[in-house]
């Protein structure tokens, strides 16, 4: 499955929202308070204000250590989302439907105020005692090291494995779940890279450690997803009204499946879909976008939509989905490339994107140009996971 | 070799053991006395009490920094143990010969004591200032990784090695003393994993700080064999008199021989041993247990060990020993199987274990018991590291 | 290209180097100071001394974090040093044609305080918040740990790649330019190593933090380059009028051409080649040698330099540049060997020095003599590593 139909999105959206209804975060807690989540649900109303009052470092760590416990008995089905008073705790992030607009508008807030901690002189001790394990199936460099630099960047530690499937236990036949249930134990949370969609899944569920979903196979890349949408509001200023052209290979990029189901949450979007015909977008996000009321189109001029649009969101034909037919590969390639000419119809204020690596789909004498946005995009990754292991670790 | 035999147990077993004969460890001293454990041994009675007086991390720390001078005047013939008063100082560790019931039961001791310190909201900063170099020749993902979180949790930092076989200087032929004298140039602790036996005992001999042996080849794996021990302590509570089940591969496995070995400390074991024929514990064992006074007795009947005993230690069936007789291997692996039948007829306090990687000679089902010890036996390896790095780095 | 030629190293020899003309370093600022060097050149007489002042660390990190506006006005064609008073400023470390004797001896300084940093009892929190990325697109153990530790030893944080050839993005087809402008986003400083010549300048001119080269394939290795001057200095105590055997595979050996560079910066040094015919030092070396007034002469009788000089730089035979001929391999590599003969012709102040891995060309039994120098020499590389980053990243 490379992406859930849209009945499953609606299923799947925000699922397990669970309200503690506690008041107020506040700072001062005695440690007897760490058993309460597992019972809150049915004694809250007989907490006293004091009792009820949760400092969110100490909560999110007691859910954590005592998860097997507590947790589960309050989050049935699964683990997503912890709503304490108006705010929430996230468990783990496994795919992009776990966002709402709300929970978006909150990491965004959060990843706002980790670039002003990222560019403070000497960096904070937020994490500082907290030990993250990137268990990485396949090799994803770029990725690794931007989950990494965020938790040393917030003052933790991370233990690293950058081939997992050729060295570990895997490779005599280990499960999944045993290697999950050994590194929960050597580790506060896991960032896990894998080649099979639904791995992140499979390990959420047996962890009672955070996982973070750094890509499986054909699957998800949510925190890619939200690092999109991140940039689009950062470098437009908002997200209700824009015009988004996804350009590139559609058929195969999960970046552009996760950014057109993350558009539907906001209004008056209008998505343009330019590419090659051999890689088009598939019908099942046109009939969800179409669900969701977002306008859409396909068109296969690439100036008229660059005059039009907010955000051009280039991505790479992926040669390796053409087996060995070259000549494909080269027909595609060539199709549609974002160059000075497009630039030169853009407007001032919109941008270029490009979930990277790139080829020769957006040339380099389109870099020094303001609107080369991609850049800065890749820089928006750490913020964005930053704020994820924030809100992981420590909580609101 | 794969084993000392009997003879050589005895003649390893807790070598060079040196009375600095120190009154007492205490927490103040001046620099000054950083050099004197070098003269110690003339000196001592010459001594005033406050010069007598050694801060444990000083003193291990300058015993390594200036060991070329000082130690190996001392400990003549190697490096194993070293005595303050009735405390002792781990020197590397080597083998499993190196340890007996007291020293046993010291590391034990300082383990329990990192339980707590794991457990704690924010970590120790104990190896703050500390470097530890992973040096691995061939992939362990899980053993590294728990020496690496062990350093972590006490504040230490990490340098990362995941294949030096193929990676290093070795690969141009450069000897492994050369590496070693380069490596500990840049730490104060190496932890390493080769594919020969007898290599950790080479670099123990070439350092002139701490080695840890992480498993060298078909040699000794002595963290492993410590970490077993330990947790048949916590588990059962006891280890005289205990009746422990070495079950599936017995001739391959390095775990269950060193197991084996170590039991040899205690009261009134009994030790069964349940395997397939062409797997069965070699003589050198059986000998040298028989030797020790150690009850033992060869089982086929897996219902009966496991009604009576208080351990089961399940292996893997290494299909690699195998060569090309798949037949053979696919006989022995479905012969012993721990599933809920076993689990039926075991005592209530009685528990499983395995060292992992398992595939299904212990089947999933049995996990949700309470008596399934063997992931709670992995997390205790990070105990044992954690006491071990404590001990070295600093001393008791 | 393997190394420049005389023309290019005097018209390289230390390019761009600008005079802020700030009257001192001084400990105070506000945080105000941090846009002034952009406008520095001009204005600097127009400011107060209190303006004048900069602190190194602030300044050294504005200077990076807004170079793109402020710095690339000042050094116009590239970055190597900007002097801040009589102090400087190294902006990346390239190649060692950069540095001349005035750099070398502030480099060497602080190497030397870095020894004393390093045997200090916990390490030193100077670079504490800093965070260095090791790229490597081919392995070198020894040389990513050696620069792991320095900034670990110096409270630094390392994000590590092992392999980036095969692992990153650029197996996709990425070019090193986009690698770059990727990793700056999550790291203070990017130590390179890479199979092309060139890399690290192209890695540098797209940088906006600072680069060191880690060797760039049959390119430059600074950092080895400097600090075998360092050992010189620090074993010989001198390096005017030293003679130095540069002694092996002189053909293909990056270190001994860029040794024999930099002591060209250095008055009345001899130096003598010894080696294979078929690995005999190219003339590019021995025209500049001559141009710059260093003499030097070829000889084959080991037994005659050795009585000669204080320095025996042995090299190791690389097997890898003889293709098939392995009988011109074996017979070039027994032909100059350091051994206790050779040693007991050696003056006892002289010392053997090797940049390793070592095959036999230096045997064993030498490595007890007190002149054996190479091991001490592997040490020096850490100070070294350690003094560049403290300049690089905290400037004077």
């Amino acid at each position: 499955m490379t992406m859930a139909s849209p009945a499953t999105f609606s299923r799947n959206g925000f699922r397990n929202e669970v309200m503690f209804n506690y008041p107020n975060l506040c700072s001062n807690q005695s440690r007897d308070t760490k058993a309460m989540p597992a019972s809150a649900k049915m004694q809250s109303s007989l907490l006293t204000s004091s009792e009820k009052c949760v400092k969110s470092q100490l909560f999110a760590r007691n859910l954590r250590k005592n998860s097997n416990i507590q947790c589960r008995a309050v989050a049935a089905e699964g683990k997503t989302l912890v709503t304490v008073g108006n705010k929430f705790l996230l468990e783990d992030i496994i795919d992009a439907q776990q966002f709402n607009r709300g929970t978006l508008d909150a990491v965004f807030e959060v990843a706002r105020e980790m670039e002003k901690v990222e560019k403070g002189s000497l960096g904070s001790q937020m994490l500082k005692g907290h030990l993250m394990a990137t268990l990485f199936y396949e090799p994803s460099t770029r990725t690794r090291l931007s989950f990494e630099s965020a938790m040393k960047r917030l003052g933790g530690e991370v233990l690293t494995t950058e081939n997992a499937r050729e060295f570990s236990s895997a490779a005599k036949g280990e499960t999944l779940e045993d290697t999950i249930r050994t590194v929960e134990g050597y580790s506060d949370i896991i960032v896990m890279r894998h080649f099979e969609s639904g791995a992140a899944k499979r390990a959420a569920a047996t962890a009672s450690i955070p996982i973070i979903n750094a890509g499986d196979g054909p699957g998800q890349h949510p925190t890619q997803a939200l690092l999109d949408v991140y940039t689009i509001e950062r470098e437009i200023g908002k997200l209700d009204g824009i015009k988004v052209a996804l350009i590139g290979d559609l058929a195969n990029g999960r970046t552009v499946r996760s950014l057109a189901y993350l558009l539907t949450k906001y209004q008056d979007v209008k998505i343009y879909f330019v590419s090659p015909d051999v890689v088009k977008m598939k019908d099942d996000i046109k009939e969800y976008l179409t669900s969701e009321g977002v306008d859409w189109e396909e068109s296969a001029d690439l100036m008229d939509v660059a005059s039009k649009c907010d955000v051009l969101y280039q991505t790479r034909i992926q040669r390796e989905r053409f087996g060995g037919r070259t000549d494909l590969y080269e027909e595609a390639r060539g199709k549609y490339i974002v160059d000075p000419d497009v630039l030169s119809v853009m407007q001032k204020h919109a941008v270029v994107m490009h979930p990277f690596p790139r080829l020769d789909e957006i040339t380099v004498d389109v870099d020094g140009d303001a609107r080369a946005a991609y850049f800065r995009q890749a820089k928006n990754g750490l913020y964005i996971r930053m704020a994820l292991l924030k809100l992981l670790l420590l909580g609101w």
